[in-house]
């Protein structure tokens, strides 16, 4: 241990595996002026992170003894047990921070970090929510769960992957992992959507893409936001449109688009649901009172009770 | 005429009809400093305008003939042909130009726009892409359509309703209004779908919006973005996450939701749709490409050839 404390711990950060994410992440902690030392059970992958200036190592306990904190970027949550199954791995873990952004399952996450800990080490499990080519940016998310403390102590390093970086308990960790993503695909799929219908309704996509793309930015960052405050207050008073007044004009948006023979389930669905909230007694609401319309028992019974 | 030339265009412009959409509009206009004549079928609706600077006209032809330019905010296409056939009205249309952002049709729309031209006036249809709350905001959009020469005469003037202002062919029009705010709207119930779906995750639907909404806001900004450079280029290279790696997480992420007994009807369509891309053959491409699999033909009609 005393070498350990006498000279080991010689870089900021540790990244072990090296695959597209992995490469990215090391890269982002590269630019920003970090001792950077990687791992890959694969050489090669190293040779491009050398040449920009990382510290390659020849095992992964020496990837961990290197730094006081490693990030795992691997293929599966197998591969992370095999590479902590390596020779030198468990007692290289003590007083170490694992920060896990390998894609697993929240028990898998629970059971690495009780052998984490067995080892000494601290464990943090984390999911970036980015595509690659926004690793390291301002504007990126990750969400964390885990070890508080630990988290909290690299916390500024790891804003370096994502500016906003969040810590919450693992089961709404999980729970915000899963919703959000789902948001956040379905709301691209719609964009596919009405760039698909465009071309029905007689505009060429690459045109009617730029310009859905450019219009809608605001309105629906805007429109997510006014319904966030909504549901926390529970307010739904119609101080701007009514739920039944928009059915009426989606009602004639869905003819349009079907007589031109555009397919659009994701629309279809959203006229279905709005149709639904006007049944429940939510026509003279405010739209996002659709919510209730989604899963009516769910939603209502964690809003305030004036929403109800 | 020379009463007109003489002085009664005392104005920079006139809405008429006072709704809440007209009354936030011409309230815009005052902010701006703009002297704004206003008129409504019943007067009342003018006291508040009035009291913040506002001119009212006794009849309809007066407020036409008070600026030259008169935008229009009226219940629907029919009051518009009322107002229209109001005594003087038609007089009073010579030289001016009536900017109309009454809900109709876009047959309507040239119907009206052949009686203005037949009265001696110019004619322009807008839609403005906002709720009343956004009216007056410079991220706000506006499209129009109809005499350019006269929409570009007053484009610094309706640039004070919504910052940005587009004017298209009234083909182009009818499309990007339709296919728009089809996707603002479905949008926006992506959003509620996952905050109804996180009370059966275990997250309080108002702590889950606050974090979605924060999150995604970046997230699917870029991500359209991104997409809509794809569309134009037609390069699907997969370059972040290949379409059948998505395919797996949606898996995943919909087997978390079912079993809780989220109800997630759209993320149940990108599931679906997605499959549908990869059994078209595009599980190498980027998640994009599954625009392809909304109307297989008219989307890729459209697109650059390497597209297809």
């Amino acid at each position: 241990m005393l070498s350990r404390n006498d000279g080991s711990v010689r870089f900021d950060v540790s990244v072990i595996g090296l695959g597209a994410m992995g490469t990215i992440m090391a890269r982002a902690f590269l630019r920003q002026g970090k001792r950077v030392a990687v791992w890959n059970r694969s050489g090669d992958k190293a040779d491009v992170l050398v040449a920009e200036g990382a510290h390659r190592c020849e095992t992964a306990a020496a990837a961990l003894e290197a730094s006081p904190v490693a990030v795992l970027v691997l293929l599966d949550n197998d591969a992370v047990h095999a590479m902590l199954s390596m020779p030198g791995v468990e007692q290289a873990l003590a007083q170490r921070t694992i920060v896990n952004y390998t894609t697993n399952s929240k028990e898998d996450s629970i059971a690495l970090q009780d052998l984490v800990h067995r080892a000494g080490g601290h464990f943090v499990k984390g999911v970036i929510v980015a595509y690659p080519r926004n690793v390291g940016h301002c504007e990126s998310y990750c969400i964390h769960a885990g070890d508080r403390d630990a988290f909290e102590r690299h916390r500024d390093l790891l804003q370096i992957l994502a500016g906003h970086a969040l810590f919450l308990t693992w089961d709404d960790a999980h729970s915000l992992s899963t919703t959000l993503h789902a948001h956040l695909f379905a709301a691209m799929f719609t964009f596919y959507e009405a760039v698909s219908a465009s071309s029905h309704l007689g505009m060429p996509a690459a045109e009617a893409a730029r310009l859905i793309s450019d219009v809608s930015r605001f309105f629906i960052a805007d429109a997510i936001a006014d319904a966030a405050r909504r549901f926390d207050t529970g307010n739904f008073a119609s101080d701007q449109a009514r739920l039944d007044v928009h059915l009426s004009a989606f009602d004639y948006m869905a003819e349009a688009l079907h007589k031109r023979g555009a397919e659009v389930p994701i629309f279809d669905v959203v006229c279905e649901v709005t149709r639904r909230a006007r049944s429940m007694g939510y026509g003279s609401q405010d739209i996002s009172a659709a919510v209730k319309a989604f899963a009516p028992e769910g939603a209502v019974q964690s809003m305030p009770p004036q929403a109800r």
